[in-house]
């Protein structure tokens, strides 16, 4: 295993004894916060108490909510002055929730993200291009002193001006990037319309993250530019990305267990879900010094892949995302998520761009009903044809979120139009789920 | 005198030791790039043959459209591998300028910055809000990275969100800003709108630039925000920010000369001017290991400030920019720039937000009429007074061009809407200037 540092090559014994000990030490240094110092105090937690792995379950939650309550600052377990950074959750209504770090916590957060980038083969000799916003927003900042630690020569080109994102890409021979892959997929046909085959460039690897996005999403980026994309994961609570990452296996993203402990715990009564079941992440800072934040409730439900990585990295995989707790619809007691719904559909040719989920309920009963866009040359006269169609799109829907939905096609542009996959939910049950 | 580090106390006799030998390695790692390589076999130049700073005369020099030619890489001093950074100008068509950075080269830059920061009276405890947009443009990073190596808690809010600026502002206990001029003015309006009043908060120290500004609208600045407005000089082909920065006296900005050979030149000739004299700003860098850069034609105008500064740094200071030679009017053999007009104008109350400057020829005599918005309360029906009022903008402009030009007042909104210096000015000469 080629490696950039040697955590990563950690037997699991090793990173078990290495998780104990800066388990303790970041709950002593949390201890050291007022938010914690009180927490622990309420809750007649003792830090000092924690000897193993098996006391984890003893230890309180942190979750948003305890985040915008410390507010600007109580989570800091060190002086203010020695913090040299702060990211803040965007938005001007409501309280944002911020992060600080010191130079030694920015310093290790750059060689996470550095290792990322060199486990799928980006080295100092590549050329990076960053097409994310910079700003409070992490992915920038974060990306960037990576790839500046990794010693790519990093092109901060930021978001948007598709124009001088390609002539950056074609003139600098531009090996790597990060971008979200919605924008990738509209970059494409920007690179269409001047008539440059993104293929014919010497770009090998693509980082995405920063939003959901399917499988078969993946596949056509992959293809369209002729490069490996690889899925990252991250949020600004645990630094931002590189908290987890796909290696060149492309099957599941190995946490940086040196860096973060994880947990799956079900979502409603906090406790661990059996091995390789679906939960919500819990995470802990395992190495942060300025504010660590211990046993996160990320709201975003994954599950561990079971068994060892043919990579060799014994850091666990958890699966792609499979939406927010929060998202999470329950239909005949089944648990569904809007984006297992569009999985299926994007996976789909005669599928268009917009689909609906409408929740009913009928008597006792409830009900989902998927409104789903046909492409215009799919929605042909022949009412046998778009009967077929439909019965194949329902039935590959049961085979993923276990319930039979009922399907309706509809024509182009005949959806509402709406931003992010929850605004597609439509509930109209009484009481809702 | 109170330094972050020790080249900023320098003597002069140091200085120009130091500069000497740092010039003749600039010289010897710029022939290592292929540009350099060939225009010094070009034109005959040995760079072994400096010797004294008394020779720099003999040394070619660099324009904008040598970096243009040398697009993308022909300036490179050391492989390709070692950069980690790279600024590039803005603009999708024409070729762009393209400055590369080495990891050194990156922690100098940094440094000079930190300098500049801590010479007006930042320090390690400060909480620093950098309001400049990230990305290529080197006012974000180039700043943010200062800001850091300072120790700063600093906060990458990026450019615009005005809201959230001040939110940031005041929720965070900013002291320190990096903000442009016009938006400034511009937050004001929204600081005034929400009932907040900017004085009232701890901020005290902002970095100006980026655009061009007048010393009554500092003035404005500093009054409307009960803070300390500090201008800054740079550009990105010497990296951007951290070039020139004003000390606590507010009286030019020092030229850091251990990083920087600067000289005053006649923008015609490409001779030095005589010493405090007008002339364009020509800078090499001492201290880039990736791309030197060999006396720049910067093209913007300015001069020396005679005299030892009070702050006791040897390092010598240039006066405000006048302006951009390429922006230079040539009226009746006197040399005028648009911004030295634009600046007796802002300080005038009765002065609105519009003016034009047309030249004329009458005959064989060039003349200058300039045609100015009054604001609509002073836009009276007595002749007399309006008389007077031109009288007064006439003789102000005459005391700093030294031409006595033919003034128009006109009401509000009934000059062309246009953008930026230049184009306020309309040349009706035959043959132009
Ligand atoms: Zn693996
Ligand atoms: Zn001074």
């Amino acid at each position: 295993m080629d490696c950039y540092d040697a955590a990563e090559a950690l037997s699991r014994p090793e990173i078990a004894q290495l998780q104990i000990g800066r388990l303790r030490r970041s709950l002593a240094q949390a201890a050291q916060s007022p938010f914690y110092a009180r927490r622990f105090a309420e809750v007649g937690f003792d830090p000092e108490s924690v000897h193993s792995l098996d006391d984890v379950g003893r230890i309180p939650f942190t979750t948003k909510q305890d985040l915008r309550d410390s507010y600007p600052d109580a989570m800091l377990a060190l002086p203010h002055s020695e913090m040299v950074r702060m990211h803040a959750s965007s938005g001007t209504t409501g309280t944002p929730t911020v992060i600080y770090h010191t130079q030694k916590d920015l310093d290790w957060w750059a060689s996470l993200m550095a290792r990322c980038m060199y486990m799928v083969g980006l080295r100092r000799t590549d050329v990076f291009q960053n097409m994310s916003g910079y700003g409070l927003f992490t992915g920038g900042l974060g990306i960037h002193y990576g790839a500046e630690k990794l010693g790519c020569l990093t092109i901060p080109a930021g978001a948007g001006n598709s124009h001088r994102q390609i002539k950056l890409l074609t003139d600098f021979k531009v090996t790597g990037i990060h971008i979200i892959p919605s924008y990738a997929l509209y970059l494409h046909s920007i690179f269409a319309e001047i008539g440059v085959d993104p293929r014919d460039l010497p770009l090998r690897v693509a980082l995405v993250g920063a939003e959901p996005y399917t499988e078969e999403a993946r596949g056509r980026l992959q293809e369209l530019y002729g490069i490996k994309a690889y899925n990252s994961y991250g949020l600004s609570e645990m630094n931002g990305p590189g908290v987890a990452f796909e290696c060149q296996e492309q099957n599941g993203m190995h946490v940086w267990e040196d860096a973060y402990l994880a947990e799956i715990v079900d979502p409603a009564t906090g406790e661990p879900v059996a091995e390789g079941e679906l939960g919500e992440l819990v995470m802990t800072t395992l190495g942060r010094e300025g504010m660590p934040v211990i046993r996160y409730r990320t709201r975003d439900m994954t599950r561990f892949l079971p068994g060892q990585c043919p990579c060799g990295r014994a850091h666990r995989r958890i699966d792609r995302l499979h939406g927010r707790c929060d998202d999470m619809l329950i239909i005949k007691g089944v648990n569904i998520f809007p984006m297992q719904i569009e999985r299926v559909l994007m996976a789909m040719p005669e599928v268009g761009q917009d689909y609906q989920i409408v929740l009913e309920r009928d008597g006792y009963i409830d009900n989902i009903r998927v409104r789903v866009e046909i492409r215009d040359e799919f929605f042909v006269e022949d009412m046998r044809q778009l009967g077929a169609l439909q019965k194949r799109i329902a039935a590959r829907l049961r085979d993923e979120i276990l319930v039979t939905p009922k399907v309706e096609l509809v024509e182009r542009n005949s959806l509402p139009k709406t931003e992010g996959k929850a605004s597609r939910v439509v509930d109209k049950r009484e009481s809702g789920a």
